[in-house]
């Protein structure tokens, strides 16, 4: 069946649809029979497999090591870091039963009223909880830390208006958790790998972020800071991308985790914790694709190029074949993944829309006639231009066509930021700009008051207090009191 | 502080503590504060991964992509398949609610009755029901077929008695999920994917397993047919370390699923499900190790060398280390993990001492006599033997070497095996050997009933009916009914 290209909503008329439309029709998840759950499909989850493997190596090389805490939490556990338990106990799935039996009465199956916890169990909305509990058994002496691990795994938040990949019951992360001897450590592990979240962000994702410091309303619940990455979708809403916390010894505190230092007194621990979920895949989506379907950046396609023959009878498929092998091979030498599809049962044009859709970064087409020519037909994803190009040497070509799409992209998307990025003064004047969407660099007076009342009338939030800004001091656009430098304004998903 | 290898209990004295001994002191896993849940530690999550990672790529081999379907089935799914649930509702973690708050009589942390769950969720035991019941709307035409999808996932089984790796209420695995247009096309993609099991256990965990079908009273619940792979602990019980199951139309038809066939026929979908988890870190450890430690096989080990450093001096040190420097740079040329410990606050014997029981394949010890000699101590774990080999062209002998070890350590199980594995043609001979241990191959008359008398009165029961064992027929040991061919009995774990 011929996939409809049209049936895309344009991101002018419904941005929210069309994104809605995107991720059901290039493959990437659905929704599942389970509340808030998704279900992510193939193609999707090749996309998630490549973001996985550069962050585990990003991490591993900066010492980290993995390891796997369990999904179950007892319900006592939530409740000994006080803030956390606010944040977390509202929204999370309860194991109270063991079994389940047929019912006496026929029925069907029931819950076994014998087969009742002692204490419940909480799936795991982030394991701070568990593994600080276990870390209690591992550290004794200084010489025991630091302890650098990182665990990819499943967490479920309750969430009661749920989207595909941005927002949902189940989703999946890494989630790291560090322990170290000082408070000086802690804080940089912390800002290090925010600022690897970052570099993945931009060199990879080709999405341009904001490094910076949540405001105190807006922080982990048990943290003393939040770091976060922002970056800034094409409808002009921000979107947090990944956040690492300093958690100085709230958790030690509370799961009494003690050492003794190098001047041989007891202390308790201090903390980081830091993830990145499949809401990436969200920030990916919306940052650079269009009303024809996704643009991927070239180092996390699945397929970095798609090769489509032309041909009209079984004596030129076969040249055509011969050709397209030896220039997969070449390209595949260099690093380069690529899939030729030779499927007969659809049409090019069926498969140039198809490719469209998926994001493919290039796409080259051949022919009876480029065998003459010597030549070869090379469509890029990003700018949908097409040239031909000489056969001879098109592996170098294409390898440095990628870097260049990868380059685009991103440039495209800084430029867009850059577009949308403004200093506003006056509360009058962020009502309407608040309008327009985009990043606001705005005075405020630190307050949680301010902050909350800004949110009330206008729905932006703090998205946060930029690392590498202004530092330039001035007044509250709302309240006129003293502001020790801009922060950072958007409505955000 | 100094790990005392002494407190690793000696296989003979007892085989199951040595097992939790060494589990626990190389650093694999240990119990957490969550009833039957283990902690996966970064040692023991190491080795996990480096299977994952070779599974992976024959999964990928062999035509498979991974996806990821929801951590929760509705309860009403599970009832669909009539031996499933039969199989898996005894022991299943049930969620009931979605919500904590605070006891109003400030008892604490209480689960929130208003947030009572329409329909309970069970957490995964495994996924056939929520994946068939997400391929009802995947599948219309033949041309959707084969469904060839993977799933790494975490999963939960209530077992009343666990023991790290080898039964855990929650453990890691993967599971796949495949859907074919005919019968045939099924059962061959169950034994295509007994067969990667097979090649995965003997060639990376070079742990020798026989391939077979199960019995009916031990297939899963919900199969027609069981394959498995039957491996022989060191203490003469059988461990399964994979299944493959051919599913029939059962699934499809419990959630409806059929496809319009070439004959523009509706026909219902052909499936088959396949995994390997945690379990196969037992299967490991129990097949190689010994009373000093672990020993891991070189495609396995997360180190394959570690290499350490005898000086006296500074000086001395720093020499070692430059020459060491050059060997890790050859190795690790020839793809070989090599870890340099200079870690200068223990002592070598110590050091010695810690890879052995971690079970790193080769360890490279160079003082400064060596460097004057222009030689190495080489000492291999599985043989607990060392030589000095020539400094020139060691690289090459550590590449060989480690070949050699796999090989080595693979026909050592192998011998093991043979030498437990015997004809018993006699019911009170079958009583007798068993006690030894070891895979009896025996005449089964093929009745469940005559099955379960021998497990009932000796414990044993039938590990697999070998797909490639003699296939003379004979008369049942018990019974003296015909039997087609011999099967294998053993204890099990």
């Amino acid at each position: 069946m011929k996939k409809e290209i049209k049936e895309l909503t344009s991101r002018d008329v419904d941005y929210s649809q069309w994104y809605n439309d995107l991720v059901i029709k290039a493959d990437l998840a659905e929704n599942s029979a389970v509340r808030g759950c998704m279900v992510i499909k193939p193609y999707g989850y090749a996309i998630w497999e490549k973001m996985q493997a550069e962050l585990d190596r990003m991490f591993k090389e900066t010492g980290h090591v993995n390891a796997y805490f369990p999904l179950f939490i007892p319900k006592s556990f939530l409740s000994k870091e006080a803030e956390h338990v606010e944040g977390f106990a509202k929204e999370c799935a309860v194991v109270t039963h063991h079994r389940l039996k047929q019912d006496p009465d026929g029925l069907g199956l029931i819950v076994d009223p014998e087969a009742k916890l002692e204490e419940e169990l909480i799936v795991r909305p982030t394991s701070e909880t568990i593994i600080w509990n276990t870390y209690r058994n591992w550290i004794q002496s200084y010489r025991d830390l630091p302890i650098l691990i990182n665990q990819w795994a499943n967490v479920v938040r309750w969430e009661m208006r749920t989207r595909l990949f941005l927002r949902t019951a189940e989703f999946l992360w890494q989630e790291g958790h560090t322990a170290h001897a000082t408070e000086k450590e802690a804080i940089e592990e912390a800002e290090k790998m925010l600022h690897v979240y970052a570099d993945f962000a931009e060199n990879f994702m080709a999405v341009p972020v904001l490094r910076g410091l949540k405001s105190a309303s807006e922080r982990f619940a048990g943290a003393i800071e939040t770091y976060c990455i922002e970056a800034l979708m094409q409808d002009g809403k921000a979107l947090q991308a990944g956040t690492s916390h300093f958690l100085g010894q709230n958790f030690a505190k509370a799961f009494d985790v003690t050492f003794v230092n190098k001047e041989n007194q007891q202390e308790h621990v201090w903390a980081t914790s830091w993830g990145v979920s499949t809401r990436l895949m969200g920030a990916l989506i919306m940052t650079h694709s269009d009303d024809n379907g996704l643009v991927l950046p070239p180092n996390l396609a699945p397929y970095q190029v798609v090769i489509v023959p032309i041909y009209r009878n079984e004596e030129q498929f076969r040249a055509v074949s011969e050709k397209v092998n030896e220039i997969v091979t070449k390209l595949r030498a260099l690093g380069i993944s690529v899939k030729y599809d030779d499927n007969d049962q659809k049409k090019p044009g069926w498969k140039f829309a198809e490719y469209e859709l998926k994001g493919v970064p290039v796409r080259l087409a051949i022919g009876a006639r480029d065998l003459e020519n010597g030549t070869v037909e090379v469509a890029r994803r990003d700018t949908l231009t097409k040239e031909i190009v000489s056969m001879e040497g098109i592996e170098e070509y294409i390898q440095n066509l990628l870097k260049e799409i990868q380059a685009n992209i991103f440039q495209k998307a800084l430029d867009y930021r850059a577009s949308m990025t403004r200093e506003v003064d006056s509360y009058d004047e962020f009502k309407v700009e608040i309008e327009k969407g985009g990043f606001l660099l705005c005075h405020w007076d630190g307050t949680p008051e301010t902050e909350e009342k800004i949110k009330e009338e206008t729905k932006a939030t703090i998205r946060c207090i930029p690392l590498n800004g202004d530092k330039t001091p001035g007044v509250c656009m709302v309240t006129g009191k003293p502001s020790a430098q801009r922060v950072v304004f958007a409505r955000a998903y």
